[in-house]
C-alpha cells in the first residue's frame, strides 16, 4: 500500500473540507441582515468579540512563542536527531496556527450569521434554522479540515508521529486557554447581567440598557462556538495523533504493518467524508422541529461513515489481493462510534425535560432552593454511571475485538477513540448552531422585532440546548477513550527511550503517590476557574453600577451604556484567570516526571482523568439539569415564572453555569493537555529523573 | 518473644478500657438530671433514639443472620479447613455484635448526658464541659476497649488473621449501616423541622411546638454519635486487621517474624493507654475555652503515645537482646499519627471562620445564594488537595522507611494506618462530646433555662463543631492509609490463593475498566443517601402540616404535638433507604470479582478508592464550611441574621447539611466495607472468576 498516496488524499480532504466552509461562509454573509438596529445590535456583539479574540491571541502568541523556544531548546539535546527540536517546535506552532485559524473563522461567521439568523427567522423555521445550521457548518468544516490538512502534511514531511504529537500539543494548548478563558468569560457576563438586571432591577434578560448583555451575548460566541470547538478538536487530533503512535511503535516491533501508523488518518477522511454528505441531509421537516433535524444529521453520518468505512476494508483488500487493514480494527471503530453516540443520548436523559430527573428538580423546587441544589447535585452524580459504563464497553469491546483479530489490544483503543471523534464535522456543525441561535434570538429581542419572530428564534433555541447537551457527553466520552489512547502511547514512549519494560502497578506506592496526587488537580483547576468567574463578575457589577449611577439616562432609555467596558472586564478578567490553572496543566506533569519519575508520572495521569472525567460529567450533567428544570418551569409547569419554584430554579441554574460552562467542560481539555505534555517530554522523561 | 503474652494483655487493656467506660458511666448518671421539664425533654429525646436503634438493631439482626449462614456455607467448601466458614461465620457475627454494643453503649449515655449538661452549665462552664466529655470518652473507651478486646481474643483463639478479618468484615458492615442510616435519619429530620418550623412559621430552631423537634435531637445522636463512632470504629478494626494480615502474610515468607502479625495489636494498646492518660489532662482552664481543651488532650495524648511506643520498643528489644521490633517500623507509625493530626488541622483551615474561606463565602453570600454554593463548592474542591499531600507523604514514609530498615514497605503502610489510629480512643472522645453539647443546648432552650445557661451551652457547642471538623479530616485520611493497607492486604491474599503471581497494571484495559466501575460506586451511593434524606423529608414535612391541621392548640401552645410520628417516619425512611446502597457495597465487589476476575476487582477497588476519597473530602469540608459560614454571619457579621446573607448562607448550609453528614462520611466506610468483602472473598475470587 502506498502510504504517501493517502496523506496526498488526507491533504486534499483537509483542503477540500475548508473550501466547502468557505462556501458556506460566502452563502451565509450573503443573506439579509435585516434592520438597521438589529445590525446595529450584532455589531456591537461583533465588535466585542473582536476585542476579546485579539486579547486573547495575542496572549496566546506569547505563550506559543515561549513554549516554542522552550521546545526547540530541550529537544535538540540529542545527538542523533539534531533537528528534532526545531521540527517539534514547528509542528508546535503550527498546530497553535491551525487550531486558532478554525476557532476564528468559526466566530467570524457566528457573529455575522445571529443577527441573520433572526431576520430569517422573519420569514420561516426553516429558513432561519438553515442560515444558523450553516454557519454552524462553518465551524465543524474548517476545524476538521485544518486538522487532517496540518497531520497529513506533517507526517507526510517527517514520516514521524512525534512531529505530530507537536501539532497536537500546540493545539491542545490554545484549546485549553480558548476553552477556560471563554467559559470564564461567558458565565462572568451571564452572572453580572442577571445580578444587577434581572435579580436587581427586574430587567428582562436581553434588555439593551443592562451595560452587561453586550458581553453576555459576546460571551456565548467565546464560551460555545470558540472554546467548545477548540475542546473537539483537540480530543480529535490527539486522539489520531496517539492512534498514529500506537500504530508507529507496533509497526516497529514488526508485529503490525506500517499502514496502520496512517489507519487513523484514514478513518479522519472517511469522517470528513461522512459528514459532508450527512449535512446535506439536516433540513427542518415539515413538522417543524430542529431538534430531530440535527439528531437526523448526526445519526445519518453514522450510517453513512460505516457503510463507507466498511468499504474502503473491503476494497483496500480486494485490490491488494491481501488482508491490508484487519477487520478487528473495523469493529473497534464501529464500537467507538457506536458508544460514543449511546452515551450522547444517555445524558439527553438526565438534562432533558421531558424525563425523571429534571422534573424531580422541577418540582421539589417549590420546596426551597437547598433541595433544588441538592437533587440536582444528586441525578449529576447518578448520570457518571451510564457513561463510565458506556467507556467501559467501549474500552474491552475495542481491546478484545482488536486482539482476537491478531492485532495489539491496546491499538483497538486508540482506533476506538478515532472512531468516536470520526463525525466530529457534523457534531461540531450541530453544537456551533446552539450559540448562534441564542444569539439570533437576543438580537430579535433586544431589536424589537415581532413575536413571532421571537418565538420561531426560540424554537431554534431549545433544540440548540439538546443539541449541546449531547455534544458534552460525547466530548467527554471521547476525551476519556482518547486519553486512555495517550496514555498508552504514553507508556510506548517511556519504554522505547528508558529501553527497558516500563510497569504501572497499583501495588506500588510511587504509582499510588501518583495517583493521590493527579487526583487533586481537576478539583483544582474546576475551583480556580469557577472562583475566577465570581470574582470577575464582580468586578463587572461594580462597573454597571457605577454606569448607572453616572448616566441615570440610561435606565431611562434615552442613553447608552458603554457596553465595551464590561467586554474589557470580562476579557481581561478571563486571560489573567487562565495563567495559573494553564501553568498547572502544563508544569504540574514535569514536575512530577522529573521529580518523582515516569511510574509516578503514570499514575498522576491515570489520577487526573478518573478524577477529571468524573468531575467533568457530574458537572456538566448537573447544570445542564439546572439550566433545564429552569426552562421547564419558565414554560408554565410547577407554578411558572415569578413563583417560588422559578426562584430557587434560577438559584439552581446560577450554580449550573459555571459548573456545565466553565468547569465541567475544560476539564477534558485538561487532562488532553496533561496527557500530550507528558508523552511528548516522556523521551526526557525517561532518561532524567530524581527518584522512582 | 511470647505473642500470647501480648494477646492477653490485649484481653485486659480492652476489657480495662471498657471497665474505665462503665466507671465514667456511672459518674455521668449520678450527676444532677435537673428540672422536670428538662427531664421530660430528654426522656422524650431518649425515648426517639430507643425506636430507631431498635428499629435498626432488629434489621441489622436480620441482615447480620443471613449473611453469617452466606458466610458459613460459602467458606465451608474447602476440604481443608472444614470448620473455617463456621468460624469466619462466627468472627462475623462477634464483630457485629461488638460494633453494636459499643454503639449503644455510647448512645444510651449520651442520651442522659444531654440533660445533665444543660443543668451543669447551670452551674459552670467547666462543670458542663466535665459532664458532655466524660460521656464522650464512654464512647471513645467503650469502642476501642471491645475492638482490642475482640481481636486478641479471636487471635489468641485461632492465630489466623483471616478469621479476625470475618470480626472486621462484621464490625464494618454495622457500621455502615448505622453510619448511612444515622446519617439518613439525622438530615431528614434536620430538613423538615428547619422547612417547616424555620422557613414557614418563623419559630426558632429547638421549639417544643414543632412535631419534628425531637426527631431533630434524636438525629443528633443517632448520626453523630453513633453513626460517627461507628465510622471511626471500623476504620479501627480495619487498619489493626490489614496490618495483622500483612504482617502473617510476610511472616510466612520468611521475610520478617511472626511478632509482627502482632505488632498492630501491641500498638493499639499503646494507644489506649495513651488515651487513657490523655483523658485526664482534658480540662477546661480559666480562660474558659472548651475548643482549646479538646485539643491539648490530643496533642498530649500524642506525645504520651510518642514516647511508651519508643520505650516498648527500646525495652523489648533491650530484654529481648536482639531486634524484635525493628524501629522502621517506629517510624512509619509516628508517621502515619503525626501527618493525620496535621491533616485533622489542615481541615480546620477550610472550615474554621477565622480563615480565608468561611469569611469569603460569608462575605459573597450577600450577593445572592448561587454565588454562596459555587464558591463554597470551590473552596470544598481546593480542601482536597492538602490531604491528598498529606496522604502522600504518609505513604512514601512509611513504606520507604520501612523498607530503609529492612521491613517490606508495604507493610509500613499497614503500620502506619494503625498509627493514624491509634488514639481512636480520644478522638472518638472528642467527637462524641459534639452532640451531647448540641443536644443539651437544645434542651437547654426548649426547658426554658436561663440565657446564661443556654449561652455557656452555646460556648460548648461552638467548640464541639471544630473537634468535628478535624475528626472529619482525621477519619477520612485514616480510612484512605486503611484501604490502602487493606488494598496490600487483597493482593496478598489473592498471590497466596492463586499460587502466581498478581499484578494490577495500569496499561491493562481489565485493571482501567475495573477502575472506571470502581468510578461509579461513591457518587451513586452519595446520591442515593442523598435523595433518600430529600424524600423522607418530605413524607415527615407533610406529616407536621396534618398536625398542625389536625391540633390548633400545637402551635397555640397548648397542646404537645405528636413527636414520637416523626420519630417513626425518620427512623422507617432511614432504614428503608438503607437496603440498596448498603448492597451496592457488598454485592457489586464480588459481582466485579467473579466475573471480571481478581485483577479487574483490584482496579474496581482502586477507583471506588480514589473517588471516595475525593468525594468524602470535599462533601465534609464543603459542608462544614457553609455551616459555620451561616454561623459566622449569626454571629452578627456580614449583615447580621435575616440580612439577605443569612438566607443565601442557610441554603448553603440546607446543601451543606447532607453533604457532611450524610453522604460524605459514609462514604469512608463504604469503602472500607467494599475492601474487606473483596479481602474476604479474596480465597474464593483468586480460584473462581469467569474472565481476566
Amino acid at each position: 500500500m502506498n502510504s504517501n498516496l493517502w496523506l496526498y488524499i488526507g491533504i486534499g480532504c483537509g483542503l477540500g473540507s475548508i473550501a466547502m466552509a468557505l462556501v458556506y461562509y460566502r452563502w451565509v454573509i450573503r443573506q439579509e441582515p435585516g434592520t438597521e438596529k438589529a445590525v446595529q445590535i450584532a455589531s456591537w456583539i461583533k465588535d466585542g468579540a473582536s476585542t476579546y479574540l485579539k486579547m486573547l491571541y495575542r496572549a496566546l502568541i506569547a505563550v506559543a512563542m515561549v513554549l516554542v523556544i522552550v521546545l526547540g531548546i530541550i529537544f535538540s539535546g540529542d545527538p542523533a536527531r539534531p533537528l528534532h527540536g526545531v521540527y517539534t517546535a514547528a509542528a508546535f506552532g503550527f498546530g497553535a496556527l491551525c487550531s486558532a485559524l478554525a476557532g476564528w473563522l468559526g466566530m467570524s461567521i457566528a457573529v455575522k450569521a445571529n443577527v441573520r439568523t433572526s431576520t430569517a427567522c422573519g420569514r420561516s423555521l426553516g429558513q432561519g434554522f438553515n442560515v444558523a445550521y450553516k454557519a454552524g457548518a462553518v465551524m465543524g468544516l474548517a476545524m476538521v479540515g485544518v486538522a487532517v490538512f496540518g497531520m497529513s502534511l506533517l507526517y507526510l514531511i517527517f514520516h514521524d508521529a512525534e512531529i505530530v504529537l507537536g501539532f497536537s500539543f500546540g493545539a491542545s494548548s490554545l484549546a485549553l486557554l480558548a476553552k477556560a478563558g471563554g467559559g470564564i468569560y461567558t458565565k462572568t457576563a451571564d452572572i453580572a447581567a442577571d445580578l444587577t438586571g434581572k435579580v436587581e432591577l427586574g430587567i428582562p434578560e436581553d434588555d439593551p440598557r443592562n451595560p452587561a448583555v453586550i458581553a453576555d451575548n459576546v460571551g456565548d460566541n467565546v464560551g460555545d462556538v470558540a472554546g467548545m470547538g477548540a475542546d473537539i478538536f483537540d480530543s480529535y487530533v490527539a486522539a489520531t495523533v496517539a492512534s498514529m503512535l500506537l500504530g508507529t511503535s507496533f509497526a516497529a516491533t514488526g508485529s503490525i504493518g506500517m499502514q496502520y501508523a496512517i489507519l487513523p488518518l484514514i478513518l479522519c477522511i472517511v469522517g470528513i467524508v461522512s459528514s459532508l454528505i450527512g449535512l446535506q441531509f439536516v433540513k427542518v421537516g415539515p413538522d417543524g422541529k430542529p431538534g430531530k433535524a440535527l439528531n437526523f444529521g448526526t445519526v445519518f453520518s453514522c450510517v453513512v461513515f460505516f457503510v463507507l468505512a466498511t468499504i474502503l476494508f473491503v476494497v483496500v483488500n480486494a485490490l491488494a489481493g491481501e488482508t491490508v487493514f484487519n477487520y478487528g480494527a473495523l469493529i473497534a471503530t464501529m464500537s467507538g462510534l457506536l458508544i460514543s453516540i449511546i452515551i450522547g443520548f444517555t445524558t439527553d436523559y438526565f438534562t432533558n425535560d421531558e424525563y425523571r430527573p429534571v422534573r424531580n428538580v422541577a418540582e421539589i423546587s417549590a420546596s426551597g432552593t437547598g433541595l433544588t441544589i441538592i437533587t440536582g447535585f444528586s441525578h449529576g452524580l447518578i448520570s457518571i454511571a451510564p457513561a463510565l459504563i458506556g467507556i467501559v464497553i467501549a474500552t474491552l469491546t475495542s481491546y478484545f475485538s482488536a486482539q482476537a483479530f491478531g492485532l495489539p489490544g491496546i491499538y483497538g483503543i486508540g482506533i476506538a477513540a478515532v472512531g468516536m471523534l470520526s463525525l466530529t464535522g457534523i457534531v461540531v456543525s450541530n453544537d456551533a448552531y446552539g450559540p448562534i441561535v441564542d444569539n439570533a434570538k437576543g438580537i430579535a429581542e433586544m431589536s424589537g422585532m415581532s413575536h413571532e419572530v421571537v418565538d420561531t428564534a426560540d424554537v431554534l433555541d431549545s433544540a440548540g440546548n439538546t443539541a449541546k447537551a449531547i455534544t458534552k457527553g460525547f466530548s467527554i466520552s471521547a476525551a476519556a477513550l482518547t486519553v486512555l489512547a495517550m496514555y498508552a502511547a504514553y507508556s510506548e514512549v517511556i519504554v522505547k527511550y528508558s529501553g527497558g519494560s516500563f510497569l504501572m502497578n497499583l501495588q506500588d506506592p510511587i504509582v499510588l503517590s501518583g495517583i493521590f496526587l493527579g487526583c487533586i488537580v481537576p478539583p483544582l483547576f474546576s475551583a480556580l476557574t469557577m472562583l475566577a468567574v465570581t470574582r470577575n463578575a464582580f468586578t463587572m457589577i461594580e462597573e454597571i453600577r457605577r454606569q448607572f449611577k453616572a448616566e441615570p439616562g440610561i435606565l431611562a432609555g434615552t442613553a447608552l451604556p458603554d457596553y465595551s467596558r464590561c467586554v474589557g472586564i470580562a476579557s481581561l478578567g478571563a486571560l489573567r484567570a487562565l495563567v495559573f490553572p494553564a501553568l498547572l496543566a502544563i508544569v504540574l506533569p514535569l514536575v512530577v516526571g522529573f521529580i518523582l519519575g515516569p511510574t509516578a508520572l503514570g499514575g498522576f495521569l491515570g489520577g487526573a482523568i478518573f478524577i477529571g472525567v468524573v468531575f467533568a460529567l457530574l458537572m456538566s450533567n448537573a447544570g445542564g439539569l439546572w439550566d433545564n428544570a429552569k426552562k421547564y418551569i419558565e414554560a408554565g409547569n410547577c407554578g411558572g415564572p415569578g413563583s417560588e419554584a422559578h426562584k430557587a430554579a434560577v438559584v439552581g441554574d446560577t450554580v449550573g453555569d459555571p459548573f456545565k460552562d466553565t468547569a465541567g467542560p475544560s476539564l477534558n481539555t485538561l487532562i488532553t493537555v496533561m496527557s500530550l505534555v507528558s508523552s511528548l517530554f516522556a523521551p526526557l522523561i525517561a532518561q532524567y529523573h530524581l527518584f522512582g
